[in-house]
């Protein structure tokens, strides 16, 4: 049965997964007698596992002079899927064999996994903000033109809420606050104490990662809704 | 590449993982002046992709006269994880190398999936209970001594809680009701309207597929409850 392999096919869904939104309308509805406020429009995406790069990677991977080549804008302005995919190698050389790099490079490298990618591979996640990858566990990454030994930034993204301050001011909550977010689907589900990161410019999107996006089976889903605990 | 391969450590991972319970009290605090009523203790457990066969499918997929073999007791009293597992291969070849079969056998041969399985599967999955598999998607499932070409029967599982008759009327809920399960973890979550599944004589269990058990890190939890929506 060696003929038969799921490594290629695991490859492409995740091509067609990293840009995966889901846009409802919160669903507001209208009162009577006063135009209803504006709710911002809300959109739910999952992240496929993706790893961050810094240049001197990109170099290491891809080849000396190399840069990330666009092939997707994702929602946020400025930030894009790239072409390139790396292999991730965790512990006893299990592996993910193509993991996309989303661009633009970073001052550091980090790779961005659902528990159960990390399982796979054989390493246990911490829950982490991005960029937070003090004590994290290491792996090594295989591109065309060579390798990179992390010895920390695999992590598991903390669920999040990217907003402007106009969103912040209408939701009432401040960056680094908590806001819970509630899926109508076939598989209704609350995910509670997502970070609310909010800043001059980004648009309002909830990030998840692919465990959660399927477990809210949020490809059917009918309603998103954030709130602030009662 | 060639010589690392994942599959061989998704099915040790996958084995590790099908009998993998959390039991958590329900934390009720006590209270001054009378006793605390009685709070069943709850567990939740995690299903990892699985698939229960019919007698005659044990034969065709591991040879005459043959039966399943049980290597681990489940929570539930009569079932087991058995020695044997099945190849199941989806549209355009894809396949997951050793799916486990739960036993004892069943009147059907039905397989279920997480999501993230399926997606690498290639098949986009009802969520079903038990049994009710009308106009599911089939799969091929290969065994050491045979093939067997289901053409229907795989589903992502309902999230649903067993409980006993005692347990229902504590909860104030009936056979067929549902109930909310809170999971207080480092990803706190609320899964909503889980199937309430009562009989005479079954443990109070939740099932939960991988999807789920990873989106709220149930590994981790401290707390899990069981709650009708007020």
């Amino acid at each position: 049965m060696s003929a038969i392999s799921n490594s290629v096919s695991l490859d492409r869904a995740a091509v067609e997964r990293i840009v995966r939104d889901i846009v409802l309308s919160r669903g507001a509805a209208p009162q009577i007698g006063k135009a209803p406020p504006e709710a911002p429009n809300l959109v739910v995406s999952i992240s496929a596992r993706h790893c961050h790069l810094t240049d001197e990677h990109v170099e290491t991977l891809f080849g000396s002079g190399r840069k990330l080549t666009p092939m997707k804008d994702l929602y946020q302005d400025g930030f894009y899927a790239a072409e390139e995919t790396v292999m991730v190698v965790g512990p006893r050389r299990r592996m993910l064999p193509a993991v996309r790099v989303l661009g633009p490079t970073r001052p550091y490298t980090q790779v961005e996994l659902a528990f159960t990618d990390a399982i796979s591979l054989g390493l246990e996640l911490p829950v982490r903000m991005s960029g937070n990858v003090k004590g994290t566990p290491g792996c090594v990454l295989v591109g065309p033109a060579g390798v990179v030994e992390l010895k920390e930034g695999v992590i598991r993204a903390e669920r999040h809420v990217h907003m402007n301050f106009e969103h912040a001011a209408h939701y009432g909550v401040k960056n680094g606050g908590r806001m819970n977010l509630r899926i109508v689907s076939p598989c209704p589900t609350i995910f509670e104490d997502l970070v609310v990161r909010a800043d001059a410019t980004s648009k309002l999107e909830v990030h998840l990662d692919t465990d959660e996006g399927n477990a809210a089976d949020l490809d059917h889903a009918t309603k998103v809704e954030l709130f602030i605990r009662g």
